[in-house]
C-alpha cells in the first residue's frame, strides 16, 4: 500500500496517517517528494484497506500493491496444475472439450447428443439437471431425475459428467452425481455455495460472472481452495458491456491474464458468450488459439425444440466442424510454444 | 414478438418461420412491407424466446415486445404499494431513512450508532450479521449474534432492524430476528433464495446486482412476489462501469424508470454507489430530489476501527448533516408534485 | 510512480528497473518491503509512462501516483473559476439555466422558443447550427444561417448564446457569432479542435465524451486552458454502459469528483443522458441537488415535428415546471453548504 | 418500425400515433394483439425516429426495424470487397499485416523497423506523423518531417505505409504521401474528417471508437461510402469495459458480426486492445483465428527509448514470433472454410 498525500498536506496530517497505519500493526514508511510526501506501508500481512486511508485528512490517494490471492496465485505454485477426471485431464498441454445441452430434458435427448458430440471429439458431457432462470415462469430443469440420466450418460458413454448446483443444497446430490460440480456465473460470489464447493470431493468448473474483474474471480478460486479442494477449473464467457451485438462480450484477453496470475486451467464457454449460435464457431476458434485449455459448448440434436438456450446451441453437424476446426489450431499452438521457456509459456 | 426476414427471404423461409411459431401455439401475421416481410407473434401467454425464431433462415432479428415480468408491472398494479414495518411506512408520498453500520460489531457498538443515527432522524436500522467478502480472509459477520444485537437495538430504540440473508441456509434465522430481509447485489440472481423469500413472513429489501438491467431487477422481484410475497422493497446501489472516481456508478435514472414500470418502492445507497465517505452527501442529495422512496446509508461512529466498509461509512456528525440537507429537498420535491394526476406523479 | 516488483525478482532485475527510471533523468529510491520490493520514482516533472516501466523483467506493477493535469487542477488554483458571460455568471455559488432546441430550425422556431424558455428562467440560449449526425442521411443543421439566427435571437432577448463548433473549419464563424463555443461528447478528444478552442476570445463549453474518464476530460480541459484560454466550461452528459433504459447513464458522482479535483465549473445536460422526455426533469432535479454549477436542457415548442432529437426535448410548459421545481432545491442547496469552510464547500 | 401501444391505451392515442405516422409520409398499420395493439410503421426511405414516437401518450415502445446503413451493407453487395494497395489485397481469403512503431522519431528508426518487419512478414508498413495525445504535454509526432520519411521507406522497403489523419487540416498531407489514410479511434465520429475521406483518392483505415457500436461503426464508413471512397477498410482495436487486466477489451465478437453485416475487410489491432506487449502474441493468434482479414501491430526495436505507446510495442523477435504463428492459423482457418458456400464463409 501507498498513501500519497496532498501537496499542501500539514506535517499533521502525515503523522496521523502515519499513527493510523502503526495502530493497524504495519510499519509506515515516508518517501520525501520533490512535491509531496508519500506513506508506504510495509509488514502487512494480508491486503491492507486502501479506502480507510484515502479518507484520511491530507491523503489524495491509497494505492495497493499486493495482490489478495494467496493459494491460487503463480507465486503460490509456478506450474500448472492439472485436473484428472475419470481419465480426462484438464490444463497443462491437454485441450478438453466438454459438449451437451444447455438442460437435459430426457433421457432420449441426452443419450442421443452425448453419442453425437462423443464421435464428434467430445471428452466431457454437458447438461443441466438444476437452471438458473431469469423468470420464475420458464424451464426450471429436471433436478434430481436430470442426474439419473447424467450419470446413465456416463454409464452408456464412459464420458464424465459436468452439471451446475445453482444452491447450497443442490450441492450434496451434484457431487453425489456428477464428475464436476459447475458454479455458474450468477453464483460467483455466492459465498457459501464456494465454502461449499471447497469441501466437495469432486473437481469444480467456476464461471466468470459477467461483471466480475480477474481478481474477483480468482478471489471465489481462493475460497475453494481455502476449503481445501485444489481441483478448480476457471471459465471466461463473456462479460457485460455496452456492446449487444453478442449476448456477452467474450474477454478473450482474459486467458493470457488468468494464465499468467495462476496455475489453475481455464476454459472458455463461447456458447453463452455468443447467445447465438452464428458466432459459436468463430468464438470456438479464437479461444483455442489465444491458449485456453479447453470449450465448453452446447450441442443440441433439435434446438428449435430445447427448452432453453435453443438459439445458441450448435447443430450437432456444427459441432462436428467445430471439432475439426479446432484440433489443427490447437496442433499449430502446441508447436508454436515448443521450444519455449516454461516462463514463456505462460503467456502463450 | 415482432420477426423481420431479410429483403432476399425465399417465400419457403417464411413459411417456415410461421409454421415454427404456430407449432408454439401462437398465431402468425405476415405483415408485407416495401422491402421485407415482417411476421407479428401473437397470443403467446408468456415471453416468447426471440433467440429461436432469430436463428431460423432468412430471419434478420426477432423483436421482443412484451415485458417478462407481470405481478411487479404497473399493468398488474397502477398505484404505488406502500409498506408498514414496526409503524414505519415505506412507498408512495413517504421518505425512509435506513442507517448503520456495514457489520454489526459489538453490541455496543450497535447501540451506540444506533442511539445516534435515531436522534439524527433515521427510522431503521441497518447492519450486517452474515457478510458477503470478497475475500474468505476477511471479517464475515457476528452470525446469530449479531441478530441477537440487533434485536436488542429494535427493543432498545423502537427502530425496526433491516440485515442481509446471504444465502438460503440463514434466511430462517434472519426471518427469526429482523423486520426486513435484505438481499444484496450479489445475489439478486439466487433464484433458491428469492424463492425463500417469497415465502417469507417479512418485507425483502432487493438490491439491484451491479450489472443487472432493470428487467432482470423486476425479474427477481417477480420470484418474490410469485411466491407469494409482496412486500418488496427495491434498492438502487450503482452499478459497474469503465468509471472509477466512484466504486460504482450510481444509476440515478433507475429511479423514475422503475417508478414507472412498476408499483413497488425503490430506495437508493449511496455508500455502496461511492464507496468513499465524500461521495455519500451528495449523492444522497441527488437520490431525494430524483424521487426516490428512501435511503440506506452506512454510518458509524468511529470508521477508522470499522471491520468493513469503513472508508465509505459517515461520521454521525456527516449523517446529522445529510439528514438535514435531504429534509427540505424532499419537502420541495412533494410540493412540487402536488396537484399533479396520479400518472404523472409516477415520473416525478 | 510506484514499481511493484515481483516476490522472485531477481537483484539483477531491480537494478535494470532502477538503471531505467534514472536514465529517464528521474530518481529511484527502492522501499524493501516483507515480501518484496518497491521502487518509487522521485523528482520526475511531468507524468512518468507507467506501461513502459511495467513491462520490464521483474515488474509486476507500475502504479501512477501524480496527476496528469495541472492547469485545470485544485493544486493550481483552489478557488473556483467564475465565468460572465453577457453579464451571466457561470460557477461558484451561481446556477446557470441555458435551453433552447437541439438545432436552429427558422428564425421563427428560433425566438418562439428563446421567449419560452427566457420566461421560463433560462439565462442562457442553446441550439445548434451545425450538428453531428450518426447517419450521413440525417439533417446536418442550417450552418452559418443558423448562426445568423442565433445572433438574432441574443438581439431581440438579451441572452447570450451557446452552440457547438463540430470542427476546427467552422470555430472561426462559431467564434464569431456565438458567446460560448460548446465542444461536443464526439469532440472531447478532437485535439486540433481543442488547441483552437485555447486560442479563442469566448467561453469554451466542453462536454465529456460518452467513454470519457474524468481524467482524459480534464486533460482535455487542459488543453484548452495550455493554450490560453482559461475559460472553460466542463458538462457531463452521460455516459455509455450496459445499462439501457436511457440512453446513456447519468454519472451523478462526476460532479462532486470534478468539483473536489478542478476550479473550473461543471454544468449537466439531463436530455442527452436521458434521450428520453420523462426522465429529463427527474435528472434536472438529482443534478441540481448533487451540486453542479447549472443545465442545459432541450426544449421545443412542438418536439413532434423537430428535426432533430424531438424524444429527448420538453414542451415548454414542462420545462416551466423544471425551472419551478429545481429553483428551491438550489436555494436549499446553497442553504445547506452556508456556513462551511471553503474546502468542506468543494465537495458539498 | 414497430410501435407498441400500452394495454390500456385509449383509442384516441392509437389514432394520434397513427396521425403521427402518416403525417410523416408514411403508412400506419395497426395490429391487435390479444392484449395491446402494435402499430407497424411502412413505406419509410430512411430510418425512422423510434423516440419521437416513443414518447406520445399510450405508448409503450418503438422498436427500429430496418438498418439505418446501406452502401456498406451486404444487402447492397453480397460478395467481399477487395482492396489492393501497391499491389498488397486486403479482404475476401488474402491477410494482411500493417507493422511499425506507434510514431516515425526518425528516418534511422523508420527505416531500421521496416526492414525488420518487412523480413518478418509484414507487407504494409505503419508509423504515426501526427499523434493524437490525451495529453497536451506529450509528443505529438514529427508532423510532414515523418510523413517525408514513411515515402522514404516505401521507396527503399517497397511497403505501402499507412498513417492517421487526426484532423481535416492534414489530410491533404495525408492523402499526399502515404498509401492507406488511418481514421483512428478518437475520430471515429469526426463527421467532417470522415466527409473529407470520402473525396480522397486513397483507401481509408476506420479504426472503431472505444465505446462505438457495430452499428455506428458501419454508419461512420457509410460516410465515407456515401462521399464516393468505397475503400474502406474497418479495425476492430478493443473497447472500453468495466475490466482493467487491459487497456481496452478486444471485441472479438466483432469480426463475425461485421462479416456478416458488410462487404468491407476488417482487420484488428491487438497492440492497442492490449497495451501491454505480453498480451499482444494471444490476441492476435485469436484474431486470425476468429477470421478478420488481417493485423495491425506496433513494432519497435527498441520499446524502451520509444516516444510513445512503448510499452504495448514488440520487439522484433517477437514479431518474428508472432509472424511464424499466425501463419499456419491462417492456413488451418482457410482450410477449414474450403468447401463451404460463399454463404457460409462470410460467417466463417
Amino acid at each position: 500500500m501507498l498513501v500519497v498525500m496532498n501537496k499542501n498536506a500539514a506535517p499533521a496530517d502525515i503523522e496521523a496517517v502515519m499513527g493510523a497505519i502503526e495502530r493497524k500493526g504495519y510499519t509506515a514508511r515516508p518517501i520525501p517528494g520533490g512535491e509531496r510526501v508519500a506513506i508506504c506501508v510495509l509488514h502487512n500481512e494480508g491486503p491492507v484497506d486502501a479506502a480507510y486511508l484515502a479518507a484520511l485528512p491530507g491523503v489524495k490517494e491509497a494505492i495497493p500493491v499486493t495482490r489478495p490471492y494467496k493459494l491460487v496465485s503463480r507465486e503460490a505454485q509456478a506450474s500448472d496444475t492439472v485436473i484428472e477426471v475419470g481419465g480426462v485431464l484438464i490444463g497443462n498441454g491437454h485441450f478438453t472439450i466438454m459438449a451437451g445441452p444447455c438442460a437435459v430434458e430426457s433421457e432420449q435427448q441426452a443419450l442421443t447428443i452425448a453419442g453425437m458430440v462423443k464421435k464428434a471429439g467430445a471428452q466431457i458431457f454437458r447438461g443441466g439437471a438444476f437452471k438458473p432462470r431469469t423468470s420464475p415462469y420458464a424451464f426450471q430443469g429436471l433436478g434430481e431425475e436430470g442426474l439419473r440420466i447424467l450419470a446413465k450418460v456416463r454409464a452408456e458413454t464412459g464420458m464424465p459428467v459436468v452439471t451446475e448446483a445453482i444452491d447450497h443444497e443442490v450441492v450434496d446430490l451434484v457431487e453425489e452425481y456428477a464428475d464436476i460440480i459447475q458454479i455458474g456465473a450468477r453464483s460467483m460470489q455466492n459465498f457459501s455455495l464456494l465454502r461449499r464447493a471447497g469441501k466437495a470431493k469432486k473437481p469444480v468448473l467456476l464461471k466468470r460472472g459477467m461483471a466480475a474483474t480477474i481478481d474477483e474471480l480468482l478471489m471465489a478460486a481462493e475460497y475453494i481452495m481455502e476449503g481445501g479442494n485444489d481441483r478448480v477449473i476457471l471459465c471466461e464467457r463473456g462479460v457485460r458491456t455496452f456492446a449487444h451485438h453478442s449476448r456477452n462480450t467474450l474477454d478473450i484477453s482474459a486467458i493470457p491474464v488468468v494464465r499468467k496470475e495462476t496455475h489453475l486451467p481455464i476454459i472458455v464457454d463461447p456458447s453463452h458468450a455468443a447467445g447465438r449460435r452464428d458466432q459459436v464457431i468463430p468464438l470456438s476458434r479464437a479461444a483455442v488459439a489465444v491458449g485456453c485449455h479447453g470449450l465448453m459448448v452446447e450441442v443440441h440434436h433439435a434446438p428449435e425444440t430445447a427448452l432453453s438456450d435453443g438459439p445458441q446451441s450448435l447443430y450437432p453437424a456444427q459441432f462436428d466442424d467445430l471439432c475439426r476446426q479446432i484440433g489443427p489450431i490447437f496442433d499449430v499452438y502446441k508447436t508454436s510454444i515448443n521450444g519455449c521457456t516454461e516462463a514463456a509459456r505462460k503467456t502463450l
